[in-house]
C-alpha cells in the first residue's frame, strides 16, 4: 500500500484531459491498465474511471452512482452473472470505511453529458458516501457505489442567492414534515493516514471498551483526536493524539462524556485505556483534552456510564 | 419549540442588512430583543448574533469561535465570573447534539473585518461543530462554540485550480506522516426535525441495543434512515422510515452489518427491534434495505454480533 496515493496526484489537476488510457497510467491518476477501479481487496480505492463499461451506472455530475466490477461482457457491456464484493468492489468499501477520496476519472461516453467528447479527463476527487447491492438492468447482482464530490472550502464568506440555500436549506419549523432539503450535517469523522495506522495497530477495537464492529467487509473502528483539530486547538494529526474509539466512545470523547487521565485512567474510574506498546499516547494531549472537556464534578457519572458498557 | 425556525427565514437572503438589533427580531432573523444566542437549556438554538460584545470572540470568516453568554460586565465586554452551561450556552450544545443549522448575524465591530460597518448583516447559516471551555482572557471560564459555515451544493462540478484543493487534499501516501490538509470526511450523519421527534420518542435509546448515550448536555443519539436518501434510493424523511439508534448499531446498519425482518426481529436472531406505539416502522422501507444491504448468509454472524452487546 505504500506506493498508492490518496488524493491529489501531484502535477496533474482537475479538468486535466489525457488522450489515451495509457496516459492515466503513466501519470499515476489511475494506475491499473484495463480495470475500472484502481484497488484491491485489502487496499483501499484510490481512482476509478467512469467510461460507461456498465449499464448500471449513473452520473448527475456531483454524484455518481458507480456499478462495481466483474460479471459482465466486455463486448455487450451486459451482465452475465452476479458480482462479487472482492477485488475493487471491496476496495471501494474500504475508502468508505477509510474516509479516503477517490479520484473520478471520466471516459468518452456519447450517453453522459457529463463525460468529455473524446479520450479521459479527471475530475476531481469524490467521497464514497455509501455501499449496497441490487439486481442491475439485466438481472444478476451488482455492487453499486454511491460518491459524492468533495467541495474545496472556500476560505471567505461569498454571496449566496436565496435560490441556492433554500435549494438546500429549506426553512421550516421544527415539527413540521420535513422536506429533503432540511437535511442537516451533524457530526464528521476526519479520517487521514495517520488514523488508519493507529486502528490497525489496535485491530479496530475500541481503545475504551474493546468492542470491535463487523461488517461483512470487515471492521469498523474511528479515529478520535485527542486535541482536537482546527481552529483553535490545531491539535496535530500524529498517533500519539489519536485513539481507535467505537462509535459511540468517540462521540461520547468529543461530547465531554469522559476524559482521561495522564496514566490513562478514565477520570473517576478504576478502568484504564486499552493500549498497545506501538502506540505511545501523549500526556500533553490528554491534558489539553481535559482541561477543556471535562465538566467537573459531572465528569464521574459520565465516565462510569462509559466504563460500564 | 414549535415556532422556532431552523435554516433559512422567509424571505431573508444571505447578505440582508438591517439597521437596528430590532429589525432582526421583527424579520425573525434573531428573535430576542438583547441576547445574543436565541435558544435555551430545552431548546436547540437557532440563531447567534456577533456583535462584539465578548473579548474572547474570533471570526476568521467562514470558522468563528464564538464565547457562551454570561458572566461579563455589559459596560467593559469583560469576564467578570465564570459562565454556566445553561441557557443558550446550553441550547448551542442542543444545536450540534442534533446537528441543526444556526443563523449568524454580524454586528459593526470595529476590530473585525467581516463585520458591516454598521447595524447588522445576516451571513447565512452555520453549523456548530464543537464545544468546550476554557479560562478566558480574564482567567473566568467561558464555553466556547465552533461554528463553520454551511455550503451549498453546486449542482455541476466546477473548474477548481491546483491550489485549491492541494490546500485541502495534499497528495500523499498513506504511510507517510500526515499533514493537516490531509484530513477527509468519512461518515457524515443527516438529522431533521423528523429525526428529532423520533429520537425523543424513544427517550434517546437505541432501538437495537438499548443503550443510551449519557453527555454533559443531555444524551445523545442518531437518526438512522432505513431507506437511505438522497440517490439512488430516494427514501423519505419521514419517521416510519427513522429509528433512533446508537452511533454504533449506526455505522452497522449503514454498512450492512444487520438487516431487520418486517416482525422486526434482527434477521437470523430472536432479538427484536425495540418499538414505542407511537412509532410504527415501515415494512416497505425495511423490505427495501434487506434487499439493498443483505449480505446472505453472512447476516446472521454480523446479527449475532449486533444483538450480543
Amino acid at each position: 500500500m505504500s506506493e498508492r496515493i490518496y488524493g491529489e496526484v501531484p502535477g496533474v489537476s482537475e479538468g486535466m484531459w489525457f488522450p489515451q488510457r495509457g496516459d492515466l497510467s503513466r501519470m499515476g491518476v489511475h494506475r491499473p491498465p484495463m480495470a475500472g477501479i484502481s484497488g484491491s481487496a485489502r487496499e483501499p480505492a484510490d481512482s476509478i474511471v467512469v467510461s460507461g463499461g456498465y449499464e448500471d451506472d449513473e452520473d448527475d455530475g456531483d454524484v455518481l452512482v458507480y456499478t462495481g466490477q466483474g460479471g459482465n461482457d466486455p463486448l455487450t457491456k451486459k451482465q452475465v452473472c452476479d458480482q462479487d464484493l472482492n477485488r475493487g468492489n471491496r476496495g471501494l468499501v474500504l475508502s468508505l470505511m477509510e474516509g479516503l477520496p477517490v479520484r473520478v476519472v471520466r471516459g468518452a461516453n456519447l450517453g453522459s453529458p457529463f463525460a468529455p467528447e473524446a479520450g479521459y479527463r479527471y475530475d476531481g476527487l469524490f467521497r464514497v458516501e455509501a455501499y449496497w447491492h441490487e439486481p442491475g438492468i439485466s438481472g444478476f447482482r451488482v455492487w453499486r457505489f454511491r460518491l459524492g464530490k468533495i467541495k474545496p472550502i472556500v476560505a471567505r464568506p461569498r454571496s449566496i442567492s436565496v435560490a441556492e440555500t433554500s435549494a438546500l436549506y429549506g426553512a421550516q419549523a421544527v415539527g413540521e414534515p420535513a422536506a429533503r432539503q432540511s437535511l442537516l450535517v451533524s457530526r464528521i469523522v476526519r479520517n487521514s493516514a495517520v488514523a488508519i495506522t493507529v486502528k490497525r495497530l489496535h485491530r479496530f477495537a475500541c481503545q475504551v471498551c474493546g468492542t470491535c464492529l463487523e461488517t461483512p467487509a470487515g471492521p469498523y473502528a474511528e479515529a478520535a483526536h485527542i486535541r482536537p483539530l482546527g481552529t483553535p486547538h490545531d491539535g496535530p494529526d500524529t498517533a500519539e493524539n489519536v485513539l481507535c474509539l467505537c462509535p459511540n466512545h468517540h462521540a461520547l470523547f468529543d461530547l465531554g462524556g469522559f476524559t482521561i487521565e495522564d496514566d490513562l485512567r478514565l477520570t473517576g474510574t478504576r478502568a484504564r485505556l486499552r493500549t498497545v506498546r506501538a502506540h505511545p499516547i501523549s500526556p500533553d494531549h490528554l491534558r489539553y483534552h481535559r482541561a477543556h472537556y471535562r465538566h467537573g464534578s459531572d465528569d464521574l457519572r459520565f465516565v462510569a456510564a462509559a466504563a460500564a458498557e
